[in-house]
């Protein structure tokens, strides 16, 4: 048994300047935006909201800008499997997290639990042998 | 003085089966697909989650599959004018809603309330003679 959902929405800005691209997306959405604890995260900038509603990260990218998804679990490899099984396919591992790709042709990454209710929220799968 | 937030994830599917497209992100996000009330909305199937959570929809399309935001407002045109003072620009009036373009790049759209919990959460802000 594992849990995921749709856990941050992940706004890619081709840009060297993350602040002034946080700094737009902060005032249109009307979340504040933070940098992040880990410095491994320089790149990237939280834009704060609700703790029930989705997170919003904005991450300066080289890549063309664009939008993706997070979907948030807590066991990478089963929810990595589970995807497989409908149609997803691995792309990358980087760094905690998974990169795939829809059958419908979009990227997504498969990261570690990220929103404060996850626990109490979260889909529950039942392991491969119970399907 | 007018309202705003983030109100829907529109998942772009280059497609012509929106049941399928629609299929796979139900199973993966874990939310409910289902029809829309207006006709005119065939193209879409809305993904039922939690009513504080934000929306989301898949939309079978011809261009190339992407993700992008909806804004959501109870007054478009105000929205649309604080956006182009943000850096935005206007791309095209379809329908109901605009579509604009973030100064990052990423096309996003400006739409009617789309949440049920709009008027209690959105962000409020004055008119352009206040700020």
């Amino acid at each position: 048994m594992h849990k995921s959902r749709l856990g941050t929405i992940v706004i890619d800005c081709q840009t060297q300047d993350v602040d002034a691209a946080a700094g737009f997306w902060s005032a249109a959405l009307g979340r504040s935006a933070m940098t992040l604890r880990n410095p491994d995260d320089a790149a990237y900038r939280g834009l704060a909201g609700a703790p029930e509603d989705v997170s919003v990260l904005v991450q300066a990218v080289q890549h063309a800008s664009r939008v993706h998804l997070d979907i948030e679990t807590d066991d990478i490899e089963a929810e990595v499997a589970r995807l497989e099984a409908l149609g997803a396919r691995r792309i990358a591992q980087v760094k905690r997290w998974w990169v795939m790709e829809a059958p419908t042709g979009q990227r997504f990454c498969v990261v570690r639990p990220q929103r404060p209710d996850f626990e109490e929220h979260a889909n529950i799968w039942p392991g491969p042998g119970v399907r």
